[in-house]
């Protein structure tokens, strides 16, 4: 397996951890999956941004102490500029479909989260939109 | 003054650059200012997300074709890994806020928007909210 290919695989697992971490309403394994930098960001959806350890952490005690909600990703593309990468995504949550743009930097050799947004798509959106959303490929690499 | 510093004044240069072309209506400066990947990515409010040169820039054809909006942005943080630059700001549209994330890589020497993702602030949002987006610092560089 090329470095490109280990590389892409190792930013879709941090990915998926971030979603498993999610549903598991599990605080710790998402503390440990964002990057030490001090000024990580988050833009939750109806969020203003958040930005710092501090902010972007407790957000996710915050969100995570209620019941573990039903998410999952889907059509997930992984797109490498030496060592940062960025995945866009479908996320799927009862009730709704967001789409999230997930940045990772390479932090001693691991792929760490520094900054999350998620945003709607709207319950009324008309068929062409989730039609578009269906063809929007996903896993693959794109340099 | 160091490379840091003129590199976070050249992606705020072309985060802003972005927004006048947005507020200007001129789609041939808007095509300007993106890579030339093949692999770009948008995420306007309520659309699915767009990948590709002719989705996203004909996106922004369709957008510009209307009449020019009232834009702006402010509280504009950079954020440079490498030759990926990372900007987080509000847009200030008639009649309502969002947050974005644009993202930049240095092409031939030139910052050029490689990801641009919106989100509404809903309208009734509290206080809170709005007091944090006050709080959120801008222009600064974060790495």
């Amino acid at each position: 397996m090329g470095k490109i290919q280990s590389e892409t695989l190792a930013i879709l697992n941090a990915n998926s951890d971030f979603y498993t971490a999610f549903a598991a309403g599990c605080a710790k394994s998402m503390q440990t999956l964002w990057s030490r930098d001090e000024n990580i960001t988050c833009i939750h959806p109806g969020w203003p941004p958040l930005r710092g350890q501090d902010d972007v952490i407790s957000s996710w005690q915050c969100i995570l102490s209620a019941t573990p909600p039903m998410v999952a990703f889907s059509k997930a593309t992984v797109h490498i500029h030496g060592n940062v990468g960025y995945v866009v995504c479908c996320e799927h949550l009862e009730p709704g479909m967001l789409i999230a743009t997930n940045i990772f930097i390479n932090e001693d050799n691991a792929w760490k989260m520094v900054h999350h947004q998620a945003s709607i798509v709207p319950l009324n959106c008309d068929n062409d939109i989730l039609n578009e959303i269906d063809e929007f490929d996903g896993p693959r690499t794109l340099q």
